[in-house]
Order: C-alpha cells, then sequence, then structure tokens
C-alpha cells in the first residue's frame, strides 16, 4: 500500500486547490468529504478518486475505487470539519443543461448566500422529486464543503445547474413550464394555489428576496402568510412548505 | 458617560458566564448578541441591561434601557460571532409553565442537537402562530447564541420552556390538545391529516428520530412521503412543512 508522505505531492496539491471556489470553477471538480458523501458519491459513480487516510478500514463499496492514501497531515490539510473522518471523494461538477435536460419541476436560486440554505434547499429538492434545481449569480457555490455536508449526497441525485435566471426562465416558458416567484408584494398566498404538475420555483436572498426583474418575468408571484410575530421565514423553511404543497404525486 | 475597562470587573465576568450554559442554567439569564436581537429584547422589554461597545452610535429605541458602556477587548470576549456589533442584551429567560399558560397549539422538540435547526424551528413557530415551544430532555440549550441567531428574536415573541416531554404530552391530552408524533413507521402521510385548531406536534431527533417511549403516547403518527432519492428531510424543513399544514388560520 502505497502513501502519499508529502503536502507537495502533485495529487495533493490538486486536491487542495479544490477546497477554495477558484481552484473548483478552474478544474469543474470538487470535493466531498465523509464516509457519508464519499459512498453517495461511489454509488453515483460520480468519484472520480477516493482519498484515505491511512490506517481506516475500507468499506465494500470501495472496492473498485481509485483510492489513494494519505498520511493524517494530508488528510487534516484537505478537511474543512474540525474531526475529519479521513475519507473523500473526488468527482466531476454537474455539467448538465437546462435546454438539453426533460424536466418537469425545477427550483431556481437568485442570490441565496448561506451554504447551509442552499444545501437543504437541495436537499429538500431532491426530497420533494424535483428534476433540477438552478442556481442564478450571485448565489454561493454549490460545491462549496457547508453546501455539500447540507444536501447530504443530494447533489448526486439531480442536475445542479449554474446558470442565468433570466435566460432559464425563458427556457422554462418555451417548454410551458409555469414559474412561480415568491415576494411579499403583488403576491397571492401559496395555499390559493393547487398543486401542479410542471412548475419552476424561484427563491429569492435572504435578506432582499428575489431581484425585481426576475419578479417581473413570472407567471405568479405566491407568499406564504406570517400569522404571528416574526418578520419572516428561514428561506429554506419557505422552500420546504412551497415545494411540497406545489408537487403534485 | 463610564466605559468598563477591565475584564476583571464583577459585571463583566457574570456576562462572560452566560456565554456558557453551565452559567445561563445558574443564573435563568442570557446574552443576546447583535443589533437584531437586541432592539427585538428592548421592544419586548425583555432586555434587563444593554452592553454596548463605547464609540458605537445609540438608536432611539435604546433611550431607556440601562446601558453598560465597555471596551473593545470586553465586546470582543463576550462576542461569539466572529465580526461581534459590539452590542449585547442580557435577558431573563423565559419562567412560562404549559400548565398555567392557554395553549392551542404547540410545538415539542425531542432530543434535537444542532442549534441552528432549534432555532429555526423557534422562528417557524412563531411565524405558523403557535403557542409555545416545549424542549425535552436531550435538545440543546434554546439560549445558546447559536439558537438565537437562527430564531432571529422569536424567543421574545413565544414562550420557550424546557420540560419532559412525557410530562407536556399529558398536559396537552387533560386540555384536549391532539398529540401529532412524527415516525417513517405506523405513521401516516401528513396530506391525509387536514388542519386542526389544536394540535401539539412533536419533532425528533436529526438522527434517531423520536422516542419510542413518546411515540407510545401520541394521537397520531405522521410523516413526510419522500419522492425522490434522498433519504430523508432536514428536520427544521419537516417541522416547516408539517406545522403550515396543520395551523389553521
Amino acid at each position: 500500500m502505497y502513501v502519499i508522505q508529502s503536502l507537495q505531492n502533485t495529487k495533493v496539491k490538486e486536491w487542495k486547490k479544490l477546497t477554495t471556489k477558484k481552484g473548483r470553477d478552474k478544474t469543474g471538480m470538487f470535493i466531498a468529504e465523509g464516509w457519508h458523501l464519499t459512498e453517495e458519491a461511489v454509488k453515483a459513480e460520480a468519484a472520480v478518486e477516493v482519498i484515505v487516510k491511512e490506517g481506516v478500514a475500507l468499506p465494500s463499496y470501495l472496492d473498485s475505487a481509485d483510492i489513494h492514501f494519505v498520511t493524517e497531515e494530508i488528510a487534516l490539510a484537505l478537511a474543512e470539519t474540525e474531526h475529519t473522518q479521513g475519507v473523500f471523494a473526488v468527482c466531476k461538477q454537474s455539467e448538465a443543461d437546462v435546454e438539453n435536460l426533460d424536466l418537469s419541476n425545477i427550483l431556481l436560486l437568485d442570490a441565496i448566500q448561506d451554504p447551509g440554505n442552499i444545501g437543504t434547499m437541495i436537499r429538500t429538492a431532491d426530497a420533494v422529486g424535483m428534476d433540477a434545481v438552478i442556481l442564478g449569480k450571485g448565489t454561493a457555490d454549490p460545491y462549496n464543503a457547508k453546501v455539500l455536508r447540507s444536501a447530504q449526497g443530494s447533489h448526486y441525485h439531480l442536475p445542479i445547474i449554474k446558470q442565468d435566471l433570466l435566460s432559464a426562465i425563458e427556457t422554462c416558458k418555451r417548454k410551458g413550464i409555469p414559474v412561480y416567484g415568491t415576494s411579499l408584494q403583488n403576491a397571492e398566498p401559496y395555499s390559493k394555489t393547487s398543486s401542479q404538475k410542471k412548475f419552476a420555483l424561484i427563491m429569492g436572498n435572504e435578506g432582499a428576496g428575489m431581484d425585481e426583474d426576475l419578479l417581473n418575468q413570472t407567471d405568479h408571484n405566491l407568499y406564504i402568510p406570517i400569522y404571528g410575530k416574526s418578520e419572516s421565514l428561514n428561506v429554506a423553511i419557505a422552500a420546504g412548505i412551497l415545494l411540497y404543497h406545489l408537487k403534485s404525486e
């Protein structure tokens, strides 16, 4: 068993770059940390390489994986969590294009900032059976370690697409998919809308809400009533309520 | 303007203790950080004292507050965020007792671990108009800084009660409030249940779900169907979907 020893090793330097947005953007790859995400990556045949800290017992699903063993020091250098399990999957980013996919249900994220919110919304979109998640400009990188962790492997279950949302809305319209925006003004309570065979739902920035230019292009705008004294709902919670309300079985 | 200079000042030592669970439990107080939470605390008349870093401009809602000015060093010592705004509200914990409240809608949390999840559920419970949130044993401290931050001030809007959940369920039953558990086994899809004037909803631990002993005491158990490939929903997302479904306007 060959164990990579040096932080200066070319492979290690490449992997380390994937812990930055710049490195991910340049290569179109990402690195997922921990047993759960590695297992999901391998099972989805999305893992190009697997990195394992020396001394860690290997589960059988890694039998045919391309495994690189590394020292604890290297594992710690790649880790984004405090107590790393010392296992990582190196994966290709989704190259799906909304034009070429057969989509009926799409979640669009407009300038969502918090990685936990993005990951949770990807996980919820997966759970409710959406066909894709599209991230517009200003939304944090979906391959950020915190997003991956919150999504719990859903990145491997549905296409995650980075695309300008105005062009995505155009595509939806051309494909006959009604587009629902979210807004407190000029919107109707979500409960007045029944479930839909086809729909695209847009969630907006945590503080500022959806971009005005996007709101002008939607077919309908929905809001969730606040009955108590809080000013608003967390955006991922709002997405969960709307997705489960709109999605027909 | 007197500015407290020393980290050894008795007041500072007392405040510092409130950044630990032990200190909070002992005194029944907590400390909330940042302008938003401080404003909410003052407006709800829940702030016993306000702490402000010297040089910070004071908004008018602090006109009648008991303000203590401190050095930047002290503000940093009290801060739980990386870039502190240097303003804090010292508050009393809720002393509400489920026995003495007129409650119709209650959210119960069983062994929820993640502070972000707890805070988000408190915020959602507030938004949907619940009357109280009850936290059972094993649920993280609701006055933890991360819980306060995620709840965005909802701690000041509804009673947050620490209580054994078995006894809380008994109280609900005595008061004629039907209790809904959440479980994947022996449960029905939530959409089969219509909205309820009165209900208590119990959400369980992120990994293990609800305690068996509690599940045996509920009137109904609900689950949220997973249509995609994810294994489960985040617990706060599930709570949002169920609360907005069950709550009648």
